[in-house]
């Protein structure tokens, strides 16, 4: 099932045309409209003509966060503000915001990547899909909630809290379709399982889960405790909100809109393109935006990228899951490690819970992490003994996964946060002294 | 200026004809498609063809939010769940909560009531509109956007909460029109103020508001903190949410949108349909809903209605502000209050902040109001004797209103709760014993 299947089976030559002639047009466009853009060419000597060929996109500087911020608010609209119709922003907990605009157009197209997904997930008119995304000035809700109403599903804009309430609402409304952060879907069907209520016996038919990072074991997780197949949705408001890739019925991979998205791995030292397979971090490009074209922005997400054709039949590329932020990374006695390694390894144990924090020191001259781990109930009846030995599995896999000893401490269930939005699991106390 | 020229300022004469020829067909629909109105009807041998002239709508039994409650969750659905594209909820404080269910076309119905206020207030393409009302099961937030959208706006749709964000986006983005509660405007200005931005130089050309009971001197207290009119919304979420009536530039009471919703008033006590310029509970009928057609709604709101032209040009009916609810009526010493009166006292005397919470009591057989209202700081500089005048002021201007003695106690500036959503004023502890 194809929501648009001439676009999403398109040949890739026909496919690399339409983005060339895309791209040509957008740097024209933002080379003619945005004074940001002519600046930077300007004085990088590059010009819209210049574009011959995509790999001419290399040619054209990054954009980054911090040029996004710069422009605060809107100067890096493409239009007058009375062709836009909706405003979002990025939380801004760091520095100023960063604001995203959408004409007309822009939020069809928005609800088009979407829209897709969706399909893919085997979403249609006939279903009910319950929106646990945040509303607001977030992309989250928004997003889902047009491609809802594109596809014909009937939408629960129900948002994020009031959990008891969602499972009320599942059941009685009949959903069909979750869209949730890994976490909080977890921490849903730890609630229901707690009420009595079976999350496999809700008739679920499919999951899309997003707006935070996540692993194998945790998609598994979240599949096994609600029976169903979970899809990631991945995208960022800087680009449009969620949509930017989305995963098929083969989960091999989420696939990229590249008629609306053009996507680049490029090392995040170097900022050399690499090759297909080659992981590093994420650069795209607005094919397709009127409001706010934005060019070859550095996402600082990792992943990878194949341009092979799907089992599915779609020809457009697949990104791998993201494994990291090139600048969440937590350097540790000199080595680089993610929160994902650590994820991953407690998760191959199986008495630890998807439920843990690491807590970076430096209580003399060395870093030391300490992660701490939520263990089934069972292990604290069992005694001191049952639990060292799980300590030490926990803290062996770890060492396996990222080269590192970390003290391991074992907590009891539910102790630690739950995360409603992205969940935030790592604190660095050596800034703090 | 006008968002539908044709229908808002069409004789009645022809408006009537309309609406006669909408009610009887929303009748047969949901006489044909929903089992509570075959029910209802047969038992009350009243059939869709006994509606021959508007004032055939009295032979209809009434449809109150308890049997609204008995029919979740889609019971009162005249289509499949296929056709429906979004769902929305009362948020079920007390009992089950009330589904409302829109087709595509009711989305479109819905925005273009919102639209037509919106145009009232002079909104259009050239605005931004920052929308506080909350997004989810809430009808508030979706409402105001779906509007937004039709007229080409562009939207913030911030909702509830982060109050210091709102005003520096209100700054920044250059919103020049807002939509919140009265308490929340109030409450947001105060924080603007203190922070030492006057909310009169912001540019708010105009303000939407609603969701909870207001007062003329709330309203004067809004308009005169941020320099601009501001226009009352009024809706309910089984009906379809905000946009049922909305206020002119007149000013001189809301515009119900009367090819879309069928108004009448009753006496809440005998039920009889009551004239023109006559207070009593208003019923609301969908002329034009799909999803869920609901048909002589109890609202409990009270208010009176006039079908006087309004000098802005529009034949829509107008209703009054509510002036209370049916069933939130305080019985005290056997005499019925409203808050709305005892708002009104207290803001006759200006040392009175529009801030206060009545608590009724029973201390032994007879019953007790006291009110707690926040004075302003001078007032608690200038000593006991002047609080004490201040006391007496109120208490007399309450006795004027209402009739009853109420005892009333001065507390400090922002001690007394703010609130983001409705206002919750009165504390009833008589039912605690
Ligand atoms: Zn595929
Ligand atoms: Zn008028």
């Amino acid at each position: 099932m194809f929501w648009n299947e001439e676009i999403e089976t398109m040949p890739r030559q026909d496919l690399e045309e339409l983005q060339l002639k895309k791209l040509q047009s957008t740097v024209k466009r933002a080379f003619e409209k945005i004074p940001y853009y002519n600046k930077r060419y300007s004085e990088a000597e590059v010009y819209p003509e210049d574009i011959e060929t995509l790999k001419d996109i290399e040619k054209l500087p990054f954009i980054t966060k911090d040029d996004l911020r710069e422009s605060y608010p809107f100067g890096l609209f493409a239009v007058d503000i009375k062709e836009i119709k909706e405003l979002h922003s990025s939380s801004g907990t760091t520095g100023k915001p960063v604001v995203s605009g959408y004409t007309e157009k822009d939020l069809d197209t928005w609800a088009e990547t979407i829209a897709r997904g969706l399909t893919m997930m085997g979403i249609g008119e006939d279903d009910i899909l319950q929106n646990t995304h945040g509303y607001g000035m977030f992309t989250g809700g928004f997003g889902v909630h047009y491609g809802s109403h594109k596809v014909g599903a009937a939408i629960i804009p129900i948002s994020t809290g009031q959990t008891r309430r969602q499972i009320e609402i599942m059941k009685d409304f009949g959903a069909t379709g979750l869209i949730f952060t890994p976490s909080y879907g977890i921490h849903l069907a730890e609630v229901a399982l707690e009420d009595g209520i079976d999350p496999k016996e809700l008739g679920i038919k499919a999951i899309g889960f997003g707006a935070e990072g996540w692993t194998e074991e945790i998609r598994q997780r979240v599949e096994e405790l609600f029976g169903t197949k979970a899809y990631n949705i991945y995208g960022l408001t800087e680009l449009m909100g969620p949509g930017v890739g989305i995963e098929c019925e083969a989960q091999k991979g989420l696939h990229i809109a590249e008629d609306i998205y053009y996507p680049e791995i490029i090392d995040p030292n170097t900022q050399q393109v690499l090759g297909e397979n080659t992981p590093g971090e994420l650069v795209l490009t607005n094919l397709e935006r009127e409001g706010m074209p934005v060019i070859r922005f550095r996402t600082k997400d990792l992943t990878k990228i194949t341009y092979e054709k799907c089992e599915c039949g779609r020809t457009h590329a697949r990104m791998s899951r993201i494994t990291g932020r090139s600048d969440d990374m937590i350097k540790v006695k000199g080595v680089a490690i993610f929160p994902s390694q650590i994820e991953k390894a407690l998760l191959k144990v199986g008495d630890a819970e998807p439920h843990y924090m690491i807590i970076v020191t430096r209580p003399g001259t060395l870093d030391e992490i300490e992660v701490k781990v939520e263990v089934s109930q069972d292990i604290f009846f069992d005694g001191v003994k049952e639990m060292m030995a799980v300590q030490n599995k926990i803290g062996k896999s770890i060492e396996n996964e990222t080269g590192i000893r970390v003290k391991v401490t074992l907590v009891e269930p539910k102790t630690l946060p739950r995360f409603e939005g992205k969940a935030k699991r790592v604190i660095d106390e050596r800034n703090l002294h």
